[in-house]
Order: structure tokens, then C-alpha cells, then sequence
């Protein structure tokens, strides 16, 4: 079941000053930053609460994030929700008729398996699904 | 100081329809729907945690909402997050180079102070900021 939001992500062009213009958002520095070979992409969180801010900037031409820029601009990219059982969850929204972007979960940030729906079938939303970590956090 | 995310705003075509689409994501109802005049949209709430998925749909050609989805499409629109002085936050995110949409802070749903920052100075991020209400919800 999906119920609890884990993270916004955002596409950025550049890592470092998003990072600092954030920063000055927020008024705090980012709490950790991370490289996800799997995504080709590098991040920088921010916590709030139960949930992060997580700026992701492309590492690679062919990565998803800089497709995205290059077609709409830097922004909110998408959602990620936490969810007990991926795969259950998954086979639950299949069944529902949302369309998946990937059949098979791949690794996120932090090695968690993520799984994307389209946003074809969520009114343009591109959602992400993550399992949840042993400890509750993701 | 933006320390907590109240809501995320989905702009969508048919508050009706889109209803019905994430009541099947979630896996249960929204908890609350609302006119916000002021703002020219309905919308519908999905409470999660001590956040809101809120869906806004336009109900005049000249809402923002509307713009927005001629523009780019039904998608996320804005994130919105709340300030124990929303005057006092206005003031130092002004100072810090930040461009407002809104020099006043006006109506938005519930009837609390909420104010625009212009995406342009927030990586194309649409930033909403509410007045926390005396309960701590907003």
C-alpha cells in the first residue's frame, strides 16, 4: 500500500549550485549526497521531516535526467513513494491498469529496489515506488 | 524556516476522473474536496502522513491551472510548505535573492496566507508558502 511519501526528486543541470541554492531555501545544508551508477545520475538530500528533497543531476548525456531537462526544462521530476512489498504492490497497481515503466525493479538510491509507473497513466505524475528499508527509512 | 511540506499540487483537466485515478492508486478515497475561489480551481485531498496529494483542477479558462495545463500538461504544479510566519519567511527569502510571485500573501485552500515563489529563482520548482495554521495542520 502506498502511504508515506520517501522523497521529491527534482532534476537539476548542476549539482553544486542547486545544492547551494537550496540551501539558502531552506536555510540548512544538505544532509547527504550520493551517486547512483544505476540511474547515472548524482544527488543531494535534504530531510524534512519523514521525507527528503532529493536533487538528482545527470552524470551522462543518455541518462533519463538529462533527457528530461532537455525536453522540459529542470523541476520536479518525480514522487517517490515507499511501499512494504514492491513487487505485491507492483502486481496491485498492474491490475489496476496503471502501465509500468519498468517490469522488474532496478536499485535507487541507496541500493533500495525503486520500480517507476508511466506517467502516461497517472496524469503526467511520473511516480516512483521504493521498498521500504528494514529500519523505516528510504 | 520551510521545515515541513504541507501539500503537493497535481494540476489535472477533470478533478472528477483524476479522483477516481489516484483512489485507485492509494488504495482508498480522498478525505476531503474544496472550492478555492481566490485560486479559480477545485480540488481534492489525499491525506498522507503530515502531508496532502492535493489535485487541483481549473474551473475557469483564466486560472492559472488552466494556463499551466495548456502550457505543460496535467503534472505536478507546485509543492507547497508551511511557515510559522509566513511575513517573516517572505522577507528573508527576498533578501536571499529569491523572486516572489506574490509581494502579498493571498487566499489559498482552507483560507490560509499562501504566497508563489517564481520558479524562474527555484530550478523551475513552482514553491507555494502557507501560513501554519494554530492546530499544526495546514
Amino acid at each position: 500500500m502506498i502511504d508515506s511519501l520517501a522523497h521529491i526528486g527534482i532534476a537539476v543541470k548542476d549539482l553544486e549550485a542547486s545544492t547551494k541554492l537550496f540551501q539558502a531555501l531552506f536555510g540548512k545544508p544538505s544532509d547527504h549526497a550520493e551517486l547512483v551508477p544505476d540511474q547515472k545520475v548524482k544527488t543531494a538530500f535534504f530531510h524534512m521531516g519523514q521525507l527528503s528533497i532529493e536533487l538528482t543531476a545527470p552524470t551522462d548525456s543518455d541518462s533519463p535526467i538529462a533527457k528530461f531537462i532537455a525536453k522540459r526544462g529542470e523541476g520536479i521530476h518525480h514522487l517517490s513513494f515507499a511501499v512494504d512489498d514492491l513487487e505485491q504492490e507492483l502486481a496491485r497497481l498492474r491490475a489496476e491498469g496503471f502501465q509500468l515503466v519498468d517490469e522488474k525493479p532496478g536499485a535507487g538510491a541507496g541500493g533500495h529496489p525503486v520500480a517507476f509507473l508511466h506517467p502516461k497513466s497517472t496524469n503526467g505524475v511520473l511516480i516512483e515506488l521504493c521498498q521500504r528499508s528494514e529500519t523505516g527509512k528510504s
